[in-house]
């Protein structure tokens, strides 16, 4: 989905929320995903996967994390103010499946202007990730950017 | 590169390191794993990029963290115990160009039993990734992994 796009880390505000939209996690995906960057059998391998810890194919963490931030990039909301990311505290709390849609929700959780350069704001900003057929939360990020005054 | 594989969670000891080797971060990954995951101007257009905030091409921090990640992985070294990860802490302290070779080191933080599950522990594990040409920490995780017993 499309946002509005902010003009200036000052439009912001503490509490504001935003939905990004749904992602579909596609067995095709995960697989891709695991065999580049996170080769375990649970990611890459169906049949080591269905005997192995999570009882079948499971999306790499970082796929989670890499597709849904890409759901919120792709919205646009950031697309003029954005000057990076220094740093993502970072929570899976259920494993991802073949065929799982994923809503994907942000709050802004603090806002710093910089004193050093003040074209610019740190923004603290969460963004979660459920599985809208259990509702289960499945990635929590808090992330930290840099963001255009 | 190749490492030996530990065969349980009580191999490991606190402050114990590793070397997992090195990767390059070529410009048509980064453009790549930009454009499907990371789509702004400095991590998917060279043009917009040059005038951007970092002057030039930079990889999304999701791919170096991938790229490092993948590294690791490679080595073997936790591929008879991995119960896969419940979450990172992720600084990005300088941007990755293209070209730049990391080299992946990693140290053991922490190491608790499992009390709810005696087969298992929980382990701490610090992965970093420098680049070679000035030394530059250009990624730094410390992240949470469950490991067989």
């Amino acid at each position: 989905m499309s946002l509005a796009p902010i003009a200036s880390f000052d439009e912001l505000s503490v509490g504001q929320r935003f939905d990004f939209g749904t992602l579909e996690m596609t067995r095709d995906e995960i697989l891709d995903f695991g065999r580049r960057f996170d080769p375990q059998p649970f990611h890459v391998d169906e049949a080591a996967a269905a005997e192995g810890p999570f009882g079948g194919l499971i999306a790499s963490g970082l796929h989670t994390l890499s597709a849904a931030f890409a759901t919120m990039i792709r919205t646009g909301v950031l697309a003029k103010v954005s000057l990076g990311g220094a740093g993502m505290e970072i929570a899976w709390p259920a494993p991802v499946r073949p065929g799982d849609v994923l809503h994907v929700t942000g709050v802004v959780e603090e806002l710093t202007p910089s004193r050093s350069k003040p074209d610019r704001g740190v923004a603290k900003l969460r963004f979660t990730a459920q599985r809208v057929a259990d509702g289960a939360k499945v990635l929590d990020v808090l992330g930290t950017v840099f963001l255009k005054r």
